[in-house]
């Protein structure tokens, strides 16, 4: 077991970040990049260990595992070629103009590091939202030393990736201090971190009730920082009419699969699905039922993640309304989830706030509505999600325009006929969402867009080209894109 | 007089307010510009009532208010062009690969509007950072309706702009709601507008104690909103050694200009000016002194203004070991302010956090430091600014590259050799800076930058090329600059 840091020991660690903030964000994108290659090199090295070390913590399967450390081996990779590329840099160049009254000084912009940035990982991502996940990602590609709280649940696993970093770090020269790793079972933990004066942003990613506090106590700092908070969703799914009348039994089918993968433990599992009073949903919600009950329970992270499902979901179930449709037919022992769908009406969902909660694991709610106006109603009283999908032909759409646009404006990612569960690497990837969902629905944390989370712009006025950075020169030697007197360019200014 | 408004009154306007966003969030750019321009255009109809009012208000010479109309006119015009232009879309594009385990999806993102935001104008500039200034162009650009609350200095002022801004609006046939304009006296009116459940950002320019105000209240709404507030800043100015050497009196000269100019009353006002011991300095404080001997105490903004003044810069001036350098030789009337510099030591400096306090109006001091590590210290201990400027050879910054640095990480615009008071509207300046001279720091209030402030990303995943927005469209039709699988360009998709 680890033990929890001190508040003595955390000053320290970030008075060490504090000192390699300094050397650090004199660094080249370059030296940045391939400091994160570096960590992803290490991480593939520790081998079968890590998968093992990992799999006792958590329960996760064996190929979960192997796909997830994939997965983040590949957003170190990808944002540091990113973080090289330099788009994220956002700079701006207005080149003088003498003869103007008054004279317009040269002004150049780009985006800089803000400082330390502490990470807490999730509990359901061991690899990719945790000690060299996403968040530590963005935060060393924008110029920012990382402290990481490493998750209790899994604290051995994030010993061994931090020990990758350590070496990452040896091997590329990094400063003393450019990251931290400390152990916390306790609120006190995140609070001292949180609180630091060095601590300049936050990352975070689980619970509504941790991410609230971190972002209050970060509010309440006599110098407020941001904190991204990512605090999960319940992502509704919207059936509408003619697309259901066409395939109830194919969504049926992909939405049972998507509800239980992973035992349910995803940001992006489909919590609430939304249908309309008719026979195609009656088949859609048995034949659901049906596929969800031969789904046999799994293990769940933890046991504390256990419980709370089964207290979650037998809180859900219990409300007035709410029937139980299925249940997996396989027993669950004492640390597994039992996939379960249930459903109730549209009134019952809008009146009644448990309904609207995120039960994490394998569980669902379908919410039968009267009409396509109760359907509306229920899209505009549900709060910020990370996803919201619609399963819909196209005639569905345009015949609902009004309803799509509530439904849009709720999430952050808006599928058609697809499920959300899977969330993609990549630039167009939105991973946040407004409130609860995140708590700043302008940014995202998956994605190379996440760098711009941790980094602030300065402007440059009236400096020379030799002492202006690289990034920033008239000869542009990083061929980064510029937007040059509001042309957007990779040309150097003569 | 203006009567404030009532939180009934305050109910129905964001009600309206939040139906006309989900009308005119579905307008094109072009739509959003035209509107703009129509604003710019109404503004100008205005004609010399709205100078003559504004100066009756404010005080502020007819020569200075030409100007800011015109800077205001030109915002709106340029975030416009901006808003047509759709880089701050931030489009990007992921095509699908349909053969990669799991099949890549096709995603896509841009920017959409938040919702209504609420702008707080600034005392000190009627036009540009009021009624149809910079916040109201960016929340418009970014599709968002926008509820003023009209500083109650200029409120008569502020009506006529709101006018302009509703006569543009029925002529481009803006939904209803789409722009409403309040009055408030008390901190009432601010509060109830903040927590409307319906706000969904806010902008404010205005004072430290007002603008935190607005951050706690967002902050502490069950759904917490974002709030750009910029509240000021000392501006410091750093006079190195060899630059001093070669020109303290020619320095001198241009900072008694800066620190007196529109009777210091900028948010970029220059009001801590730091320098090492030296004949150099000496010289320097004694020609800044005569100058600003010289220059006539001008009226102030408001008499509140001109009492804040006068008691800060007692407060100031009488703290321990603080000398008065000189005042301005001319009496002051009651609603002017006397043009003061005052000079203490470093360690005067450091020891006394009064010593840090912004002085609003024309008022400076000038520490003077035992050495260069004196002058370090001072930097590590100043707090968040708009902007830092160096006074400093080629040959100072590379002997200093740490102070440089240091300096460097605590503003927003960093300025080599110029004053800080001119704030040129274009895409490369960062008007922000660390808190508390503003509240985030990763946003800008100037420039088209600042339209980001009040946009969120969305990623629609698995749509057809038929029902995706035109900014995301293959064939590209608003020939907008968009990132294509991790490639910045034009083309349309094939």
């Amino acid at each position: 077991m680890f033990k929890d840091a001190t508040v003595a020991e955390i000053d320290i660690v970030l008075q060490k970040s504090w000192k390699a903030f300094h050397q650090y964000r004199k660094l080249s994108l370059k030296q940045r990049a391939d400091f994160m290659r570096a960590i992803a090199t290490e991480m593939e090295a520790l081998g079968d260990e890590l998968l093992t070390t990992c799999a006792a913590e958590t329960n996760l399967p064996e190929a979960r595992l192997r796909n997830e450390r994939a997965r983040t081996i590949f957003q170190l990779q990808s944002y540091a070629d990113a973080c090289e590329r330099g788009e994220w840099l956002e700079a701006r160049i207005d080149t003088a103009i003498a003869d103007k009254t008054p004279p317009k000084p040269d002004l150049r912009k780009m985006l800089i590091p803000m400082g330390p940035v502490v990470v807490f990982g999730a509990s359901n991502f061991p690899f990719a939202y945790s000690t060299a996940g996403g968040d530590t990602a963005c935060a060393l590609a924008a110029g920012c030393p990382v402290v990481v709280k490493a998750h209790p649940a899994h604290a051995a696993t994030s010993e061994l990736v931090a020990k990758a970093i350590f070496r990452a770090a040896e091997k590329n020269k990094m400063p003393d201090g450019i990251f931290a790793h400390v152990h916390g079972v306790g609120f006190e933990v995140g609070k001292a971190l949180v609180t630091h004066n060095y601590t300049k942003a936050v990352g975070f990613t689980g619970s509504y009730v941790g991410g609230k506090a971190l972002f209050d106590w970060a509010n309440q700092r006599k110098e407020p920082i941001p904190v991204f908070a990512e605090m999960g969703s319940i992502n509704p799914v919207f059936l509408f009419p003619e697309k259901l009348e066409q395939s109830a039994a194919d969504v049926a089918k992909l939405y049972a699969g998507s509800i239980t993968l992973g035992t349910g433990q995803f940001c992006t599992n489909p919590g609430l699905i939304i249908g309309i009073q008719s026979k195609a949903l009656d088949e859609f919600i048995s034949t659901l039922g049906n596929e969800v009950k031969r789904i046999a329970p799994g293990t769940m992270l933890h046991p504390g993640i256990a419980k709370a499902y089964s207290e979650k979901r037998k809180a859900a179930i219990s409300q007035p309304g709410v029937d139980t449709v299925a249940v997996s037919e396989s027993e669950a022992s004492s640390n597994q989830g039992a996939p379960t769908i249930a459903s109730a009406s549209g009134q019952a969902f809008l009146n009644n706030p448990v309904l609207h909660q995120e039960v994490f694991g394998p569980y669902s709610i379908v919410i039968k509505c009267k009409d396509l106006q109760e359907m509306a109603e229920v899209a505009k009283h549900t709060e910020g999600q990370l996803t919201c999908t619609l399963m819909a032909t196209e005639t569905d759409i345009r015949n609902n325009e009004e309803l799509v646009e509530t439904i849009k404006n709720i999430c952050g990612r808006f599928i058609l006929n697809g499920v959300p569960t899977g969330v993609e690497v990549c630039l167009s990837m939105q991973h946040g969402g407004p409130f609860p969902a995140t708590t700043d629905s302008r940014f995202t944390s998956v994605g190379a867009d996440g760098i711009k989370r941790f980094a602030r712009p300065i402007s440059f006025q009236g400096w020379p080209d030799s002492l202006l950075p690289d990034e920033l020169k008239n000869g542009n030697p990083l061929k980064i894109w510029r937007t040059v007197n509001d042309r957007v360019t990779k040309d150097n200014i003569s």
